[in-house]
């Protein structure tokens, strides 16, 4: 069994956006009990992370992780056509990537107690962002 | 077809368990010939790792890289509560990756010479580490 | 519905090749229409990476980024039996990544207008690249 569908996200600046709720919601709907649920997220500079889902300061400290990683107008880089945060949102986005796969188990995403599934902005400015979730899975 | 299965593994400390050899063993049982293995570990401050399988010294290097991405202590996190190795743990996780596909060929990983399927424990202490394997493809 | 196939890419030393319009092609032949595209490197010294597909400085800097993260010579690194650039292309690939996947959506790639699909090598020398490519969905 496959379906697919899409989500968008209104992002405004750099930030986490909780998946977890949204994809669960999706699942219940479809009936897979045994499968497999794919993000993939349509851009090059945000990017779709799993990380601890209970202390915000663990995101907080991430992005600093990232900055001191792909700093803002960094010389290195020669890309900056849409500004200093243009190039290090692309590094990031390599780094941390743009596609997940997270197991059905009993009809539910097989995730562990402390994981949680995020869209990560990685551009300063509001954005527009689009995943593509297939599922796929034996009813 | 669909198959899942957990396995546990019980770690001691920072260093890589190889995962190939049992995997390949699920993959004899269950007669899928075409297809993907995919691997989840429901952990945020472990990995799982595709890498070179000969020379142990790879795999040290690797722990080397990582503890000067992240220092164990780093005064960049503020997140500490389970100790100096907590931040830097969950920073791995997230780089490095908790899932990961490999195709399935003739009914056995469609592997590489050189590449081996690891745990990478990020913790200093022992923890009991859990991965779903969800096989799926046709017989 | 599954399918299998191998690519063989020759790389000549650092530097991105293009793997979009070559899967396409596969793509069109099999008539999957919603599903999953699945890529394997065989190798742990080169990555699959999705990045911006316009602007070939985008690429040049992720390569500068790479050398800045790992350079090669790294005193850091034990495992130089190939080489100053052996040890920093396992980094890079374990960093980066050797398997990805990307949705089937109406019978083509889901990617969004700006990315592409890339193999990047991580060695200097030239090399011949294995990409094991699992295509499976409805039709």
């Amino acid at each position: 069994m496959w379906r697919q569908a899409e989500i968008e996200i209104a992002t405004r600046g750099r930030g986490f956006h909780q998946l977890t709720t949204e994809l669960e919601a999706q699942l219940r709907g479809c009936g897979i009990r045994i499968g497999l649920c794919h993000l993939f997220l349509r851009h090059t500079s945000a990017s779709l992370a799993i990380t601890e889902n209970a202390d915000p300061e663990v995101r907080r400290d991430l992005e600093r992780f990232a900055q001191r990683l792909a700093p803002d107008g960094d010389p290195l880089f020669r890309h900056d056509a849409e500004g200093a945060d243009d190039m290090p949102a692309h590094v990031r986005s390599l780094v941390l990537g743009c596609e997940l796969t997270v197991p059905i188990r009993d009809g539910a995403l097989g995730l562990g107690t402390w994981q949680g599934i995020y869209l990560w902005e990685h551009r300063t400015g509001a954005m527009r962002r689009r995943i593509l979730v297939t599922l796929s899975g034996e009813v």
